[in-house]
Parts: structure tokens; sequence; C-alpha cells
């Protein structure tokens, strides 16, 4: 299943802290804030067991708020985007 | 079909419109910049022009990118939050 990852995250240190460890899982990003990887239950499990990690060690004080979305492929090629898809800096086209 | 709207928008009074515009669509908050509804084709075509329209008439110098993205209710319920959940101020509780 893919899932779609969305955060709403008001420290800086923590946003990237946060967008490096879905980098190492392999997530791809598609916006800013929002990354997209096919996943199976066990690797689901344990990257959702990382960001509550994350997000139990560092003191929150300000917005902290993870989504994670299981979309279908059919669904996710429907997705309208308006403004600017994220293009990765190494050339990896997003699609 | 279900639709859930992300927007990763840099300058506050563009995001206020933005989500001023999907709150008067009858969009629901489920997180800061995220609005879920369901949506026949036709409402889905008319958000999305009055969206295009937003970014059209704004000389959008910083991020500017909205996604909407279709989703059925069943994987929706399935959805995972970490952190908090978008609470209305009005008392309307988000599901």
């Amino acid at each position: 299943m893919l899932y779609v990852v969305f955060y709403d995250i008001t420290y800086n240190e923590l946003r990237n802290k946060v967008a490096d460890f879905l980098k190492k899982k392999g997530m791809r990003r598609v916006q800013l804030s929002v990354f997209v990887r096919e996943l199976n239950s066990s690797r689901l499990k344990d990257m959702e067991a990382g960001l509550r990690l994350i997000y139990r060690k560092s003191n929150p004080g300000g917005r902290f708020m993870i989504l994670i979305l299981p979309v279908t492929d059919t669904l996710f090629k429907q997705r309208i985007v308006i403004g600017g898809e994220y293009r990765e800096e190494e050339g990896n086209v997003v699609w």
C-alpha cells in the first residue's frame, strides 16, 4: 500500500529531524512537508514507531502534527497539484 | 469520493485566504493545513478552479503548493495521526 505522510511542525529543528528520518526510510518527497512511499505493514510499523519516538523525545512546545494516510496507486495518480511540486535537488524526478 | 487537501504556503495572508476559501466550501479542517470533505465531480471542479484563481491572482513569491488527494472512506479511517489533531474552535468535534 502507498502511504502519504504529511506533517505540520512549528520548529525548524524538529521539522528537519522528521524530514531526515523520512528520507532515511526511503520516503519520496513530493512537497516540502509531504512524503510518499509504498510500505508493507512491518515498514509502516517501523516508520510509525520512529516518528512517535521523535515526538515523545522532543518537547514540542509549538505545533507538532503528523498524518500518515494510506492511498491506492490509482487514486494517488489522480491527485491534483496547484502551484509547484517539490523537486529533489539531486535531480530525481518526482512522479 | 473523499478528498484531502494539503497546502504548504509561505505567506500568512495567502495561507489564510486558502483556508477561508476551503472553509466556505464546507471542507472540514483536520490539521492546520489539511482539510477533508466528500465531493462530487462538479464540487471538486469548482473547488479546484477557486484555488487556481487564488494562486493565479496572487504573486506567490514564497512557497505555494496545494495537493488535492482522492481517498476512500475506508482508507481515511485507517489514517495514523501523531501529535495532535486539529480541533475547530467552535467545538465541532473532528472525526
